[in-house]
């Protein structure tokens, strides 16, 4: 039942475009899935994609660029006036429109609001545009069943049928008071279960997740990943039900939130993938690798320091790619774990000291088994008996020192509202490349009485 | 509405708990979501655990029980005989039931099934124990509304009465033909809103994307969110109807794949948390930082070589970390693109030389960037000449080397069928160390006529 994409519709449909052939895209797109048609329009050009979108029907056209990606949609957008995109935006659920036209210029973005011709539609978008949209007020909709506490189920049916075509998704309904308070919701199970003239208030469930609209996404995500929801409503400061998260909208967050934190983790600063222009690639790489190489400098310039020792111990040169790697892993190894819990956020967590005890334990642990590997590896290999002491000593420094460092920087960018993934990437490879240099040469140093 | 953990709380448990104070545990849990007791139980010993669920009603430890972390609970159900193990399985769902049995050694799973009161689910979870845990079968749960398609709404609605119990989260009625063969669905809004006697053959909605037992969990989460699903049925090779995957569990599936890739890409081998012992964590880290150390020690023997040129030209040395550090961070920035592109997995995927020729040439574009820059700051700083030439042309080839081995890693991994992400970890890196230094002594050895 799912639609299979392959090279020779693709082909086959290029054609029907160029010979302008609305018809073949008309006939061969019935019933396919608009999420499908989505991923068909990245095996096409602009021109094309968009000769696609207007052969169909409005409403088709408006859910295909409602699954695009965002940095897709919003230059994909640009090839419609406002009149077409209000167009659009009319068979949007209100938190997808207000996503569209977040991503429009301002002037676009008035001109499309007046176009919507469903006034309460528009009410409803304008509202949402107000909230930041990395928060629960952003991914929630307006969309969503409401029902006040004093009605009975038929009343609640007749507001079911009355908003059907509004609300695509509806798992249950709210209850309200008066005041518009979320009290709690009633299942749609529990509704087709109940007698016509049974009381909301007598068969409602009270006990309700609710988040606040100011709740960042990655919280809005743990919860309703804690609690196994499929929606949840969203209240104001006054406990007002003001919209309702879906959960789709939350596993697209989810997604976001990884593919961030793994660009972050490599050293990449913008939001790339594999199919954007070798200019954009390049752009997102230079960054990292300029303060990698700004690094690698400093690194040149301090074992310049030692040039008379390298010069009578050529061998001291040779544990340098050693003693960095081991402290860019053992670096990357610790934040990483630091990341994880953070990701996952106990509520109690364990004091700073506490945790810097257990990563101390655990580094003299590893270190240890390193430095003796190496020590036999090196007498194993006849290097000399000082040079092999010099660079267990300073492996086993270095993985203190990596792993200290591993664990606090994390810590401490996540303190200041940073991404604490930007600690598993270069930064803590270009850091701890720089201390593994300064402990190496200083332990030589000094052993070698040089 | 959400149950608030504090510090004090948690002493006064601890007290309860101490006195074997049941009263105190049952009152202050009472109302409370049992996701947020379990997260408790983190705060607490097994002994002290055990005495929480023991005071609880059976339902309700099963659900804490079904919301711990896969690790810990089968380690906290060693602490329970199979008939109170068999007393917890009776209150949940046969998907829960089946990931728990699967944890358990062959024995006690024998018994607890045995102990399992209700006959079909016993069956069910029977059924479900033979499927793969990572695949579609492994995630369904055999709870769920069938409707044949010449039912009437009101046989429909007496099929939700019975099954009410025993489906928790209800979306809609699937739609089967008399074997079994699903058709389609009608969700639980349109049952609402229609007629006691219309035929389901007339209403229900017959495009509906489900998936076969065995597809790959990443797919099955893949396809849920492509078409913003918060249920997909699951039928065999016959198209026969067999299960339901909720979304819940595909989040919690997401969040684990998310997890697992983040330990790969830091080279952290087994599935550790910030609390687990002293003895777990170091041993999830030792692999990879020995595999890093056999690494340093080949590049060790690899610069030996070069003893007698770095005794001449000590300065040689000093340009290691940049190179080292180079090749490693432009190879993981390569093989985490593709990482991106493998988990969206568009469906007409560039061939290997197109994707090849596009890495190329940003390695180009970034490798001369970066051989200016170096070239210009080396000469700034009164480096000789002939050095500056020599880093900038090895740090030029190592942007293209480390690029290329970035891209081609993964991607062959994948074929194989390994985690793809491994190749962003502590491989690249010292494979890309051993590769950059060999580049750069080579450019020197040649370049000075040594």
């Amino acid at each position: 039942m799912v639609f299979e994409l392959s090279k020779e519709y693709v082909e086959r449909l290029k054609e029907a475009i160029d010979n302008k052939d609305a018809d073949f895209i008309i006939e061969s797109m019935e019933g396919v899935n608009p999420a499908d048609i989505s991923t068909l329009l990245y095996e096409l050009n602009q021109e094309e994609s968009k000769f696609v979108i207007d052969s169909l029907d409005t409403e088709i056209g408006a859910e295909i660029i409602n699954d695009l990606d965002e940095d897709d949609r919003s230059k994909f957008l640009k090839n419609f006036n406002s009149v077409e995109i209000a167009g659009f935006v009319n068979y949007l659920d209100s938190d997808d429109a207000a996503d569209i036209l977040n991503e429009l210029p301002v002037k676009a973005r008035e001109e499309v609001l007046a176009g919507i011709e469903n006034e309460e539609k528009a009410a409803h978008i304008l509202d949402l545009l107000r909230y930041d949209e990395d928060c629960a007020g952003g991914l929630m909709a307006k969309e969503l069943i409401k029902a006040n506490v004093n009605w009975t189920i038929i009343q609640c049916i007749e507001e079911i049928r009355r908003q059907a075509e509004n609300v695509e998704k509806m798992y249950s309904v709210y209850v309200v008071d008066n005041r518009e308070k979320l009290l709690g919701r009633v299942s749609l199970k529990r509704i087709i279960l109940s007698e016509d003239n049974t009381l909301i208030a007598d068969i409602y469930d009270d006990d309700l997740v609710s988040v606040e609209t100011y709740l960042d996404e990655r919280e809005v995500a743990s919860v309703m990943q804690k609690y196994d929801l499929e929606a949840v409503p969203v209240v104001n400061v006054q406990g007002k039900l003001v919209g309702r998260i879906t959960i789709d909208d939350v596993v697209d967050v989810m997604r976001e939130l990884a593919d961030e934190e793994r660009q972050i983790m490599s050293g990449i600063s913008e939001d790339v993938e594999e199919d954007d222009t070798i200019w954009v690639l390049s752009r997102a790489r230079l960054p990292w690798l300029i303060i990698g190489m700004v690094g690698g400098l400093m690194g040149a310039e301090f074992i310049s320091i030692f040039e008379a020792d390298i010069a009578l111990i050529p061998a001291m040169a040779f544990f340098i790619p050693l003693i960095t790697a081991t402290g860019g892993n053992v670096g990357i190894q610790s934040s990483s774990i630091v990341l994880q819990s953070l990701a996952s956020r106990y509520i109690l967590e364990d004091s700073y000291t506490k945790r810097l005890a257990k990563v101390f334990l655990v580094a003299v642990l590893n270190g240890i088994v390193l430095a003796i590997l190496v020590f036999g590896a090196n007498m194993l290999f006849g290097k000399e008996f000082t040079l092999a002491v010099v660079v267990s000593i300073a492996l086993f420094s270095v993985v203190l020192l990596a792993s200290f460092m591993g664990t606090i920087t994390p810590l401490v960018l996540d303190k200041f509202g940073i991404n604490p993934a930007l600690a598993s990437g270069p930064f803590i490879t270009t850091a701890n490349d720089l201390l593994g240099l300064a402990v190496y040469f200083s332990v030589a140093h000094l052993l070698y009485n040089l």
